[in-house]
């Protein structure tokens, strides 16, 4: 299919209507900065399956308490509202925790970047003292420990032995079936174009004509890029984290950060690296002045945050998973020391 | 079908199979101490459906981070698995999170039965300092600044404010739909003769004969008396939980707790009021010993828990609630203060 005018011509005289949208949607997509998300490709079913008990099993942490949906709440855009996350024994976490949502289509994982992949990423909260405070090798004691983990491991990954590159792959392909399409801005760069209000729409064109997009594109509006936090003037920042420098080790990536995904902000305040934002009006107001170099009038910045929530997709939708039970001989969380 | 002669010959020249069903299910039931669960009655599905949105939600809690499921989690058999909670600031709790599953037959709520309903212990742990630390009136100033959750509430309850008995009504309407049917006991009882094994059923005759079911009986298996811990011989308590006393100010009902359900309990590790025993072998051991003044051999004590373990029922299916997103004048969550 595809946009260029020869390809339209043709769609215009197809009898078909289905032709004609497919076409249409292509147009619309490609003449736009933002593309529409597609919808999740399950090509491992039973590894999501088993990646989906882990996500959701605090057994992976010292405490038995913690899981990754914890501060990667499903039922709450995939992250937990919080400035910045609760670890093991009440810790205050040194950053705002990202969402889970669509973060397969990220460059890399973490604000820094210092995960290449969804699965390197998710090895890394597992073992943080500040987070889920235990370590590879005790969580595979408990996972080992757990017949139907075990049965259920070697259903999937053909093999007897149960180990970390199992354990993050699986969580992994579940992360990769966390994506929201559909949005009413997806519907409407696919051709409906009763999907969007007009003020929404003017919206839209602010957030491009104000360049928004220069980094804000692509299917997760975001994400595809590191990026300095405070280009125009700097941003006054409560936390300490340095963002990219501190994977790189080059202070000229000092206050990079990955550019975070905009699809479904209305649900992942507060916003920022440090959080500080509370709502979508600061983080439009900061990131004009700061970023852009731009004062947005209250009514621009209504605008904009109106275009924002359009991009809201459709949240995905499964059963709570049932975790299978400890054994006699399954280690015993640690709570308390 | 079933057990009597007599019944099995009219089930056998009833035409309709649904007809020699009921029948043979009364039957069997009615001979036996422990009878089967029925499938939950969902009378309110709107209710419940905005009951189980609130019984995930964690802006009931003071840091936004611990809702009902953090402590009764419903991936794990409707409990923490911890010997005793993480409450606010990671407080160590006093006593054994109970299991929410069946909870609507326990003859009270709680371990002391300090609430009479659902309804009444749904309040119970949002306020508490060392649970979710927040108070009826802050939790209801985040659901009014909702939109989405005012607009539910208004469904629900055909009323323009929010208050905390809708709030905990609905929280109850959703736990009443939180029962495990068709174990394979159950099944057993309904006279499927092949869902048990012969050592299985060697333990239910254990379990029967030690007079375990002079307080583990009915549909829950438990729940439906309060009980001295430690008849025959005392219990050595780590915890302080004086149990009943506390609630009646009697020192007679000292000790007593409510008998808790056995229903799923090869999930609800670990076991007791104080969550000492870590196995089921353990708390088998123990109960025979200060409640029936037997010491079961490790034969009989297997028996028994092989038989405990088809006490697991069917876990609630439902898909992991979307929770609507706060507003620009909901109140921030306070973790760290």
């Amino acid at each position: 299919m595809k946009s260029k005018k020869a390809w339209a011509g043709l769609a215009l005289a197809a009898s078909l209507s289905a032709v004609g949208m497919a076409v249409g949607m292509a147009t619309a997509a490609s003449n736009e900065p933002i593309q529409p998300i597609p919808p999740a490709k399950v090509t491992q079913p039973a590894m999501a399956e088993l990646g989906k008990k882990l996500y959701f099993d605090p057994r992976l942490s010292k405490s038995g308490f913690i899981s990754c949906n914890s501060c990667h709440n499903l039922s709450m855009g995939g992250t937990d509202n919080l400035k910045t996350s609760i670890g093991h024994n009440w810790q205050k976490g040194p950053i705002n925790s990202p969402t889970v949502l669509n973060s397969s289509m990220n460059l890399a994982q973490f604000w820094d970047g210092r995960a290449k992949d969804l699965k390197e990423q998710a090895g890394g909260p597992i073992a943080n003292p500040g987070e889920m405070a235990f370590t590879h090798e005790l969580a595979l004691d408990v996972l080992r420990s757990i017949p139907a983990y075990r049965a259920e491991f070697k259903t999937v990954f053909k093999q007897d032995a149960i180990d970390i590159g199992q354990v993050t792959q699986a969580i992994a392909a579940f992360e990769e079936t966390l994506v929201t399409p559909n949005s009413r801005f997806d519907q409407w760069l696919k051709g409906n174009k009763k999907a969007l209000s007009k003020y929404e729409l003017e919206g839209y064109a602010l957030f491009k004509n104000s360049g928004c997009t220069a980094c804000h594109n692509g299917p997760a509006v975001g994400g595809n890029s590191f990026q300095k936090f405070g280009i125009v003037e700097p941003y006054k920042a409560t936390s300490p984290a340095e963002g990219r420098s501190a994977v790189t080790g080059k202070d000229a990536a000092r206050f990079n950060f990955k550019v975070p995904t905009l699809r479904n902000v209305e649900l992942t305040y507060p916003y920022f690296h440090d959080g500080e934002a509370a709502t979508l009006t600061q983080a439009v107001d900061t990131m004009g002045r700061i970023q852009l170099g731009r004062k947005f009038s209250d009514d621009e910045n209504a605008r904009i945050v109106a275009f924002l929530k359009t991009l809201t997709g459709e949240q995905p939708k499964f059963a709570l998973p049932i975790l299978p039970p400890s054994s006699d001989s399954t280690p015993h969380p640690h709570p308390f020391n």
